[in-house]
């Protein structure tokens, strides 16, 4: 056998109890905005029949000891197989051999947990201060890791889910019950958007499920949902409207997700998207009133990938 | 662990003795030129301190049952350290589903092995028939494979090295010498060249290093080397020079390897290349006299990448 240790998820998740990465994450965003990664366009693997995607991530920090690739695919029809629709793996490498340190086949967990971190240090930044209630828009996976991710960092006292399916939209409420704080579900997305102070969408919506007349002053979006090129859930106005975009990678934001709509609409310039790193960091001013309206787009970098994949590979030496 | 199949090289190479692509690699080609085939352009990283660089190769034939990840890096000072310059690994994922079937840490070899039979069956296709010496142009891994292979499907009964370092060039003679054929060293490249029906090329030369006055008539050019933008081993002017230029993939030799080179000095048009697949199909006509000259470049398909990762899989069942 190879030295690259091998791990699949009922291995990774064991050693998941011993992990914050809350605080690494922050700073491999702060060096991304300051330019010390290099990280390649997305490449994409597209399929038809039966219909998939695949993202491949990939790149490193400068000075660190590794380069990661991450392969994440999605095949909706696996459901019909009793297949978990997202499959995958992390790899290390060293970054000064490329000798391949661990390969953690991970069915694309890792993945929905570092966005689920993300998205949460994400709206932290961006919320205003005492904000106890978060709406989570969508009832998939990404929606789960979101709630609980939100009550690591925030002070949250209410979660308010809304979901298209009301059989999913009830198994949603039911899988975070377990979490210490109210758990509610809502069936008027319009109502949810208006008396929310911090909204965090999670569909693999293609159309806006957002309209820009339902955002009220001093509201903050975390738009998880859309990576792709034609993914989309947000009224591109609402971009135009809020004082402050932040983008967890302008380059990347270019290419996909929310932004991607809104320079394509003309709702945003490009010299006014600030940079998710360069908030964390302080600098670039992130929200300076408590009326103003705020997004993060998040299309996931591949240094979140280089930050969990490392901390699981730490884990196991001190398991 | 998972339920997919980890295999290191050790493993990996003793199952290579059952394995025959010779044919597979040309019809991969084949489907590849016909358009059946989805191969993203190649993902890189480059390290400055140690250098090195990484390609990602990834695709999948419609209709296939894999989509395949290569992950090939060189890292030249591991030699100082006693670890292979090359590693990476192949890995196939189910095409229906995205589960992983095969991690094949390779060390990079089955790159080397899968561009060596892909250099045997262009040489053959092209050289004229009935040419008994073969010159191979570098005495590194890619000299050894194309060697090797070209004995597989060409009847050649002497091959000439040549390398710019003698000791190398000694060592790649000693290396050959169980081959059933005579095995000769040769210090002048233009003597060599001049005198060749049949040139492969396999350095990791930046300059040219084969000019274009020393290519006689007849003369059949593999260029095997170069499969970054900016490497480069023939003076550009050959493909002026030669009836017949053909790319493995003109997607990919439009951004690299020596077509690129001949591309951005005018020394060949975009609509005089055909393509490596087509030549194997008679799509696109080859050689047609003895006295016309022609260069294959090769840069390297995830097509190849695929064939040679399914034979090894495919090995692990019958074995």
């Amino acid at each position: 056998m190879s030295n690259a240790m091998v791990l699949d998820w009922s291995e990774i998740s064991d050693l998941l109890q011993s992990i914050d990465v809350y605080e690494p994450m922050k700073e491999a965003f702060i060096e991304y905005s300051l330019g010390h990664a290099e990280i390649p366009p997305v490449g994409e693997l597209l399929f038809a029949d039966p219909p998939g995607e695949v993202h491949i991530k990939y790149g490193y920090i400068k000075g660190g000891s590794h380069y990661v690739v991450k392969i994440a695919s999605g095949f909706a029809n696996n459901r019909d197989h009793n297949v978990a629709p997202g499959q995958g793996m992390m790899i290390l490498f060293d970054i000064k051999t490329g000798v391949p340190r661990a390969v953690l086949i991970d069915d694309a967990n890792l993945t929905d947990l570092r966005t689920g971190i993300a998205g949460a240090i994400a709206s932290k930044a961006m919320a205003n201060v005492g904000v106890e209630t978060a709406s989570i828009i969508g009832t998939g996976v990404q929606a789960r890791h979101q709630a609980r991710c939100l009550l690591d960092v925030m002070p949250i006292k209410e979660i308010c889910c809304w979901g298209r399916n009301a059989a999913r939209l009830d198994e949603l409420v039911q899988d975070l019950s377990d979490l210490d704080v109210r758990i509610t579900a809502c069936s008027d997305l319009r109502e949810l958007t208006e008396r929310s102070q911090l909204v965090v969408t999670t569909t693999s919506a293609k159309e806006p499920i957002i309209d820009v007349e339902w955002i009220q002053p001093g509201t903050h979006i975390t738009a998880v949902g859309s990576d792709t090129p034609d993914k989309c859930e947000l009224d591109p106005r609402i971009l135009d409207k809020a004082s402050i975009v932040v983008a967890d990678s302008i380059a990347q934001n270019k290419e996909r997700g929310e932004i991607h709509q809104g320079l394509k609409q003309g709702t945003v310039k490009e010299e006014d998207i600030l940079e998710l790193g360069d908030i964390f960091s302080g600098t670039a001013r992130g929200r300076t009133s408590m009326d103003q309206i705020s997004v993060v787009d998040l299309t996931g970098v591949a240094v979140q990938d280089l930050v969990i994949a490392e901390a699981v590979l730490k884990a196991t030496k001190s398991s």
